[in-house]
């Protein structure tokens, strides 16, 4: 009886195979129902589940939709995934650069979530940029121009898509054990032969605590393990925002400044050199420094920003209506000193109030409003002296600056 | 934001009044869903609340409905409450005898849960027995022969109405906060000036061991004190089933035996009188002794059973219609010795296959099923000696009755 199987997790005892089946694909079935599913979803989250469990799930949310055989691709394919950030628009600069140096990138990316922003809405800010392609558009488009970046198809790990959706409005998205599940079904749905995840820590971010990113390291690679698929991560700070821009259209504007060199050495840039590199050395075999050699050839040559167009071209965007709002207002130092540290979660609330986010799975996205630092944290400001752009609309509340920027 | 109230109780916070007030009510008025609902449910069951936080709860769900003013009733009126178990039907019994004795008894009563009769469902299966009075039909009613049993109202607690159900499909239900806040926010707005409560322990009750037990007979004792209500406890056996019958017209002939005398000296009979008694001296403030042989004159002068017959005929019931399924199939003992142990659990689970309770809250209940029992815990038995009686419309797959009835 299903209530049997939520009392058992609730009492912290561990769930088979079987029971796990009958459970969640009853949910994909409508026999069991959200309230049912929330309920057990809480329960894992204080209780946890046990490695078996975790390999248990994963299958589960695979099976319960394709698998895409990429062998058709030249060369190693590696796919790369981000537990999600505030200001992070990575997938953007990256997938062109790997995708540039002849490595096939096939993405499958998702919509923001709580504060944390989506590739798939920033990409969407570019209009007319489609992101609902097809399985077939997506073969064909990785084979023609070696780049392909859309939202998770409904055939891939319909199961997790499903349950992602209600853990955003239960409570029920920081739990190690159902992030790892839903990440390494949809990664190995999507049939990439290596998966890089980027694992962030701090505020911003779903894992507060390193040691919680390690064991999510850990069970990623041991899943990973179990289908054959080499799986490295990366820990990455998300106490502070990465790079400069908050928002959608503003975050598309400062991956292209990066594609074309004109920005380099903050947090963003180094992530992104970080985190493209090793995707370079996991599917060329090359070493770390010849790598970090090929994108930074990459980006100066301006290979990779010409990838970038092929990419928006062929997902029929429009770069050159790419626009934000005009309404902006400007935040200044209330003191002189050396900027300590900028809050990343109370930057991205902001960002979700200016309604760059949702709040609810129905809402609309503006996506030309946002933030814009003008200063990152180890500068130096006088007071009065201007640190933040805001792009807005109809301006909300706005928050106490001084808790966000920590000047001293 | 709901989903922060959600993921402080995950994290195991309290929760203010404030934050308990706007979910809970959000819950009443919709904009808290379901699925929300059960999530933080869930939360609650696992990391438990404070007593503040339980008082808070009280309050939220008393606040809700309307509270009954009993104050027209002549004396001190005594509510009593079962947390539920196997082949309770110890209301049936009680409330006529404590009415014939002058204490007016006004008693909202439910329906079963889980593998637990209801005395509600009991009294349906008395052909024309209505349930669902108003609050004016049940005022005039105690006021005019002093007894009346009916369903909760829609007026009293609704919010606790409405989580009740979403807890009993969600694996919600073994909570001992949210178990004391919703018998007490029921029974202080029933109104009655003293409230006596029969908490059951054992493999067929919510509550597995004497120390959640005790927890509880605290709680519900605190709770009362604020509302200036005297509440007392029992803490009673629910490992075998109370008496001999378990099934809706059963049950009511066993109460109708015992009210005319006919029953001594088993689990039950005892209950009841320790029960009624506990009433009388709350009511009366007489001695114990003294209460005792209130209720045996009572019974043996019939006016106990006139009671029971009054209360019948005024809610229009037919006692001669009442009737049970004529299909019938024994089950023997498969060795002798002494029956040990009767498991509670196993034949509420049995009764409820049979079809005298419900798996999903839209079942229907057959009223003319169940089971009785032909020996009792202690009874010597010879194999091959009749010690079930099953009255069953379609038989469904019958367990094996050596785990059942432990003879040795």
């Amino acid at each position: 009886m299903i209530v049997d199987i939520i009392n058992k997790k609730r009492n912290g005892q561990e769930l088979s195979y079987h029971e796990l089946d009958v459970f969640f694909n009853g949910y994909l079935d409508g026999k069991v129902k959200d309230y049912q599913m929330s309920s057990l979803l809480m329960a894992i989250c204080i209780q946890g589940m046990s490695d078996e469990e975790i390999f248990s799930l994963t299958k589960i949310f695979i099976d319960s939709g394709d698998v895409l055989d990429l062998s058709f691709l030249p060369g190693v394919t590696v796919d790369k995934h981000s537990t999600g950030g505030i200001g992070d628009k990575t997938t953007l600069v990256i997938a062109p650069i790997v995708a540039s140096l002849g490595i096939p990138v096939l993405k499958m990316s998702g919509r923001g979530l709580g504060y944390t922003g989506g590739t798939i809405d920033k990409l969407e800010s570019i209009p007319g940029f489609r992101i609902d392609l097809s399985d077939e558009e997506v073969m064909h488009q990785v084979e023609d121009i070696g780049i392909v970046i859309t939202g998770q198809t409904a055939s891939l790990a319909p199961m997790d898509k499903k349950i992602y959706a209600l853990r955003d409005v239960t409570g029920t998205v920081s739990s190690i054990p159902l992030i790892a599940s839903s990440i390494m079904s949809k990664k190995i749905a999507a049939g990439a032969d290596k998966i890089l995840i980027d694992i962030k820590v701090g505020n911003g971010a779903l894992l507060q605590t390193r040691e919680e990113a390690e064991k999510l390291s850990e069970l990623v690679i041991k899943i990973g393990k179990i289908y054959q698929k080499e799986v490295r991560t990366i820990v990455s700070d998300m106490n502070i925002p990465l790079g400069y821009c908050i928002g959608n259209s503003l975050e598309v504007l400062e991956a292209i400044k990066i594609l074309q060199g004109n920005e380099r050495d903050n947090n963003l840039t180094k992530l992104c050199i970080d985190l493209a590199s090793e995707m370079v050395c996991m599917s060329k075999g090359v070493t770390k420094q010849d790598a970090i050699d090929m994108i930074l050839d990459s980006i100066q040559s301006g290979i990779a920003y010409q990838k970038f167009l092929e990419l928006v071209q062929a997902q029929h965007g429009n770069i050159d209506l790419l626009s934000t709002s005009k309404k902006v207002k400007i935040i200044k130092a209330s003191q002189s000193g050396v900027i300590q540290s900028i809050s990343a979660i109370e930057l991205g609330k902001l960002s979700v109030s200016l309604g760059a986010g949702r709040t609810t799975m129905e809402d609309t996205i503006d996506y030309g409003v946002g933030l814009e630092l003008l200063k990152q944290v180890g500068d130096s400001v006088q007071k009065g002296q201007e640190i933040l752009k805001i792009y807005y609309r109809k301006l909300p509340s706005l928050p106490d600056f001084n808790h966000i920027f920590l000047i001293k």
